[in-house]
């Protein structure tokens, strides 16, 4: 039986933002990057959090990260604009071009960015999350590299490419979609493989294009896009997996489809590149401008309130409304910290001994935990 | 076996011109609401066209339908406002808000109208087609009434709630997405049900929630929103719903969820209103505002030619771009003529006792086909 561990979100940022200080980020943009990471931890997404941090650390040490851009708007057309995000981590070119969006909103009703030469952002719901603070409905997007079919294709041709918006309730907690336009998480095929057990048809299509049941098969086959097949909708996933990447890539002119640039160094790297790092798509609108603030919250409420009373099929779960499991993720979590699995343990410890930034990791846990997270 | 017969566009959007103007519409606005219809027909989107005019007769009839409506803008901020569509055709309260969207557009770089009070509209795909002739993006989705469950739900909360968003090309023809957020349309259960065949397992649940392939448990049942059972997504599809639900009911004032009034005369009524007639939303932005236009269409050209040279799968057409199957109809429709079936004739020769507008139908048909369409 495996352990895991409890940790305080502090200290995971803390290690967090020391290991990007140590490549010469600077503080601020340090702090926020780890912000975008533990958000995903608190908010219970493991794949997208600390867990990623390895590969970061990779990626700047390739050099293929630059610790200090220059972020700057490159055209600009008052609600509207293009943002070049030289290179930086997605983690702080992001939230920087979120921001640029947030303030168009607060001075044209609403604003829209779309950045090129950035790279991977962490969790689409960080961005969308911002927006409600300052009451507005937030939009977030981002292309990924291509591990995902189109309808009818034997090669991977786009990202998981993930759709996030967020609305703010009244009483309730905001209604919070974020979802990637694949069938299933990559993970999730990944976590069968490890286990041994087949997945479900309709996952995952070998080098062939052809449906397979065996996770092996992800190494050289595609992911189907939500829908999987023809009859089931799956020209609609690869449809709205090529919105994604037509606004975050062709928009801005970074990279899209098959030449976006990979995140993790087992991916193969695309044959050349058509356009500048990868590209996130950014958006605000102040709800102000089309109604009173509380009123539209309250309706909001009311929404929710209608859809929990829908009846649940027998012996299912009760209808959830989206974004409750991540809501219950960061109450709990909050109260009694973010678990780590032991394969994530050692992967930090890997980087505290190249970075040299001290991991006590065994100090700093709350609690070991024995069984499966 | 059945007949179907081909008419010239012309014909057919005269006819239901002069029916709209039977009931009151005034001359420009019953142009604009024909050319909707014409447009779905002609882009091979039966369901949507001509095919509809006899419900819209039937609202007219029962005084759903406002012939005369005070379309106004009830709160604006820049680019963002919110439209009344005053109880109109969504085929004409449509168009207005979409070119206010438009308007905006030139002025503030995007803009983004919520409607309430207003009914139909149409295919989606009309609109973000029209901010084509203007270089932007043009975004389009409506709300629909509830004939889809939620993950987990027993009940229709939600609408098929379509998404449309269009890119123009350079050379080649606008990437247009147009999707229903349900598994399938309702038309194909239908379909199945005439024919007395069998309908695929996870596009249909019973009145009590349970999957059914026996399409008759539509008029009790629900369809399942996109990706259908949990394995496969249907949270996602359950979500994108939701969104348009959101930005089309809940923001702009109409009703939402299971309160969005039918629009056939054999579906149920909602209990009671939570708001204004049904809810669109409408977005556009100015390609110019983030690059130059020339060269983002060139880069959609390039996206389109890279796409279709994805490998198919052995035994599968080549990989289609968003916008084809319409695209083929078109010009197919174009030069040959619109078809129609027997069915839907008869509907316009009811349509025509009815309104008293002539449809001479058996002089003006170009050809008479035999089989089915």
């Amino acid at each position: 039986m495996p352990n895991y561990y409890l940790f305080k979100p502090d200290f995971l940022s803390g290690f967090t933002a020391d290991v990007f200080k140590s490549f010469g980020v600077p503080e601020q943009d340090a702090r926020q990057a780890s912000k975008v990471l533990a958000k995903s931890d608190i908010r219970g997404i493991d794949s997208h959090g600390i867990a990623r941090l390895k590969s970061y650390v990779e990626m700047f040490s390739i050099g293929r990260l630059n610790p200090t851009p220059e972020i700057t708007v490159v055209r600009d057309r008052k609600s509207v604009a293009t943002v070049d995000g030289d290179s930086g981590l997605g983690l702080v070119v992001g939230p920087k071009a979120n921001e640029i969006a947030m303030d168009k909103a607060s001075q044209h009703g609403s604003g829209w960015v779309s950045v090129c030469n950035t790279n991977h952002y962490g969790i689409a719901s960080y961005y969308s999350l911002q927006a409600l603070e300052r009451d507005m409905i937030g939009w977030s997007m981002t292309n990924t590299s291509s591990i995902v079919s189109p309808l009818w294709g034997a090669k991977s041709m786009l990202g998981t490419n993930p759709i996030s918006i967020a609305f703010p309730g009244y009483n309730n907690p905001p209604i919070v979609i974020d979802l990637a336009t694949s069938v299933v998480a990559l993970g999730k095929v990944e976590i069968a493989r490890r286990q041994g057990k087949p997945i479900p048809e309709g996952w995952l299509v070998n080098e062939q294009g052809q449906d397979t049941t065996n996770p092996s098969d992800m190494f050289k086959g595609s992911l189907l896009p939500l829908g999987s097949t023809r009859e089931m909708g799956g020209h609609k996933g690869y449809c709205l997996s090529s919105m994604v990447d037509i606004l975050c890539g062709v928009l801005s002119g970074a990279n899209w489809g098959p030449f976006v640039p990979q995140f993790a160094m087992y991916e193969t790297p695309p044959e050349h590149s058509v356009g500048k790092g990868i590209g996130h798509f950014f958006g605000a609108m102040e709800i102000d401008g089309f109604d009173e603030v509380e009123a539209f919250k309250k309706r909001i409420d009311q929404w929710i309130e209608e859809f929990r009373k829908t009846p649940p099929i027998n012996g299912q779960e009760a209808v959830l409304i989206p974004g409750d499991p991540e809501h219950k993720a960061e109450k709990d979590r909050t109260r009694n910290g973010i678990p780590v699995i032991q394969a994530v343990i050692d992967d930090l410890n890997f980087v505290s001994a190249t970075t040299r930034v001290p991991f006590d990791w065994e100090n700093a846990c709350l609690e070991v935990i024995s069984g499966e997270l």
